[in-house]
C-alpha cells in the first residue's frame, strides 16, 4: 500500500468513526423524544419523495410527522413535501454524495420536534455512498422501484446489507416492466434476509395500508419502551 | 475549518489530481491508437447495460467494439454483455462508488485492443461520485431514463454539466410514466446547454438509428485526425 493510499485510508476511517459517534447521539435524541426516525434510501428517481409524501397523508390524524430531506442542489423535493402538510427542512448538499450524522443534527436545530412522532429523512438519491452513513435512524428503508431491474440487491450490497426494510417502488409500472417478483424477493432475501419487504404504487396507493399500519405499530412499540417521567 | 476538514479536503484534492493525470495518460493512449471511448454514466437500473448491449449489436459488421464494465459486485452485466458479442474486461470496485483512470489502465492490460474501434465504458450505476472522476474519454455519455422524472439534472448537477451527450432511456415506458417532454428537455438544456440529446428505447430499438449514426460519424472524424505512418 502506498503512502498515498494509507493516508486515504485513514481519513476515510476516521469520518466513518466521527459519524458513528454523532449518528449515537442522534439516536439518544431521538430516543428521549420519543420520535420513530426513518432514514430513505434509493437511487434518484426511484420515488422517495412521492413514496414520503403519500405517507405523510395517510398519517394525517394519526401520528404527526416531520421530514429532512437532503439533495445536491434544488429545493424541489422540499417544496413537494411541503404541499403534503409536513414542516420540512432541507440540506443542500452541493457535492456531497450522501447525508452525514452532523449534518441531520443541524438540521434538527430548525425543527420543532414537539409532538412530532415521526422523523422521515429523505437521502441524497445514491445507491453506494449513503449505505457507510449511520444518521441515527431506527429504520433503515431502501427503496427499490419496479423499473430498475431485478438484480439490484446483487449489485449494491453495503446498502441492502444495511435495510431494516425493503420497499419495492411503483408496482402500478410492474407489468409494463415485466416485473419479476420470484426473483426479486429472492434476491432481496440473500442481501437482506431479516428485512421486512413492502410492495408498493404511491400513485395508485396499492400496498400503503400496510406500510402504513406497519409504521403505527412501530411507533406504539416506541411509546411503551418510553419511561413516564 | 477544522484540522480534520482541511486534511479531508486535501487528501481528497490529491486524489483527483493523480487521477486527472492518470486519465490524460489513458486520453493519449485511446488516441495513439485511435479508438473512441465512451464513459457511460447513469443512476442504478437506468438501463445502461442493455443500451451497451443493443448499441455493440447494431454495430456488428462496421465498428469493432470492445467494453469494460464497473460494478460494486457480481459479473451480472459482464456477462449480459459478452453475450452481445463484444469482448467485456469487468471491473468489481466492491465499495467503492466510481471508476477511476487508473482502473480503466489495469483493465486495458486485460483487453486485446488490436482492430478496436470503439471501447465502451460502462460505469459504477451512481450519479453522484463518477461525475469528479475523467477516465479518458473522448464522449461521456449520461443516461436519464424516463421513469426517474423530470428534475433529475437540476437535482445532480455536476454529473449533467459534465455530459456531453444526454440518452433519454426507456421511451417505451414514456407514456405509463406521464414522461414530460418539454420539461426533461428544459432541463438538459439548462445544465448541458451543448450536450447532445437521444431519445431512444433499447427495448423496442427505437431512436436507437440516430445513435448508431452518431458514433459511427464520430469515429469517422476520429480516424482522420490520426496520421498514416
Amino acid at each position: 500500500m502506498s503512502e498515498e493510499e494509507r493516508r486515504t485510508l485513514e481519513v476515510r476511517r476516521s469520518i466513518l468513526e466521527k459519524n458513528d459517534r454523532l449518528a449515537e447521539r442522534n439516536r439518544g435524541f431521538f430516543e428521549a423524544r420519543g420520535v420513530l426516525v426513518l432514514n430513505v434510501l434509493s437511487s434518484p428517481g426511484s420515488g422517495k419523495t412521492t413514496f414520503i409524501s403519500e405517507t405523510v397523508r395517510a398519517l394525517q390524524n394519526r401520528l404527526k410527522t416531520a421530514v429532512i430531506v437532503g439533495d445536491l442542489a434544488t429545493d424541489n423535493d422540499a417544496q413537494r413535501l411541503r404541499a403534503s402538510g409536513s414542516p420540512v427542512v432541507q440540506i443542500t448538499t452541493g457535492t456531497v454524495c450522501h447525508l452525514e450524522a452532523e449534518m441531520v443534527s443541524r438540521a434538527l436545530k430548525q425543527l420543532d420536534l414537539q409532538g412530532v412522532d415521526l422523523l422521515i429523512i429523505e437521502n441524497v438519491g445514491n445507491l453506494v455512498c449513503p449505505a457507510s452513513y449511520d444518521l441515527g435512524e431506527a429504520v433503515r428503508v431502501v427503496l427499490l422501484s419496479v423499473t430498475e431491474g431485478e438484480d439490484k440487491p446483487l449489485k449494491y450490497p453495503p446498502m441492502f446489507q444495511s435495510a431494516n426494510m425493503v420497499v419495492v417502488s411503483k408496482m402500478d409500472l410492474a407489468k409494463a416492466c415485466d416485473y419479476d417478483r420470484t426473483t426479486v424477493m429472492a434476491n432481496i432475501r440473500r442481501l437482506a434476509p431479516k428485512a421486512q419487504v413492502f410492495e408498493v404504487s404511491s400513485k395508485t396507493g396499492d400496498g400503503m395500508n400496510a406500510w402504513i399500519d406497519f409504521l403505527i405499530k412501530e411507533h406504539q412499540a416506541l411509546k411503551q419502551l418510553q419511561p413516564a417521567i
